[in-house]
């Protein structure tokens, strides 16, 4: 059974990996699972048939034989739960492994995605460059706490986890938007997800897309 | 072997059930499993004793024999793994329902956050009743596809599970700074949420510590 996940047809970010889609793309790779995507127009996001797969009208969704998810975490995790190699095997191990992948979504995201959209979204707005500001020292804050925890240490919790995987993503947001300078710890952590062979596979397969459409 | 929870010694919600302790407790109390409570000043949070278990310096922490975990959503999916009664058997059902746990604290969580934190701390900003207003919109855009999706069912899908624990308590949080107004299906499911004897022994037990404190 091959499982087919949502992507855009046309990614905001032009091929830079930083849409949802990577996540599962990864996770799948790592495991080495093929799967099938289904890329969807900005329009086709809000009609009945993706909201009845997807109720908050995103990608990605993750469809497998009578099962249909969505959330990029929750799918990240059915797949390291249904495959070897993305959880440790020790109970207590797992989970703290899925501990960090809460703290990557809940904790870490959310003040990177706020600095993001506030720099993308509202530069015509009265408040911008002091709003930016407070937004900054904010992410800032969660990023050197992160740094801190991690120290000299590979990875967040052991050997490569799925809470690395989902923190390795969150991160590529944080350097696009330059939140990275300044915390040479977490630049060289995401360095050594981007070098897995994994990694490498799903980066080119969402940016295949992104030039398959440029070119067409 | 009792859990050890860390809550706020002093909650900021005077009571009300709002800090992410909330969550915890009830999943506890919904298995039936005692437990025990750490109090914590906000000096002792940012302290390297607490930092070590929870490198943002927050509530709640859980401690059991030699496992110790952050991130309430990691905590409650811990508690319904290890018990029977906040997951479905079916496998389908159970990845499901984590997919709930994930979408309330990845999806509906931020924008309810971001529109509190901003009412509540940025009040003497030059942007704050203007920003208020995009915050209020985006908020209100996620808990009207929620409320679409819930419809006339009484959980998000089938029997009350850890998904629906952890909407309710990201609603809570959405009612008390009144964006619930307006969305009488939401109301009444949160409403289901609190009628549960469960939720009303941890609530009970929470707003104690307030109690408490008043007539030390």
């Amino acid at each position: 059974m091959i499982p087919i996940i949502t992507a855009f047809e046309s990614s905001p970010d032009r091929g830079r990996g930083l849409a949802r889609d990577m996540r599962v793309r990864w996770a799948l790779e790592e495991v080495g699972q093929p799967y099938d995507v289904r890329l969807l127009s900005f329009a086709a996001m809000k009609e009945p048939a993706h909201l009845a797969l997807h109720p908050f009208g995103q990608i990605p969704t993750y469809e497998e034989g009578d099962l249909a998810l969505f959330e990029s975490g929750a799918i990240v995790l059915h797949i390291a739960e249904r495959h070897g190699g993305l959880l440790p095997d020790d109970a207590n191990a797992r989970a703290r492994a899925i501990g960090w992948m809460f703290a990557a979504l809940n904790t870490v995201e959310p003040p990177i995605v706020e600095y993001v959209m506030t720099k993308l979204f509202e530069c015509d707005k009265p408040w911008h460059a002091e709003r930016l500001l407070v937004l900054d020292e904010r992410a800032r804050k969660t990023l050197g706490q992160l740094s801190h925890r991690l120290g000299d240490a590979d990875w967040l919790d052991g050997t490569f986890s799925a809470g690395d995987l989902l923190m390795a993503t969150v991160l590529l947001r944080a350097k696009a938007a330059g939140l990275l300078e300044g915390f040479p710890i977490l630049s060289a952590y995401l360095a050594r997800g981007e070098a897995r062979p994994a990694y490498k596979r799903a980066f080119a397969a969402q940016l295949e897309v992104f030039t398959a459409q440029l070119s067409s």
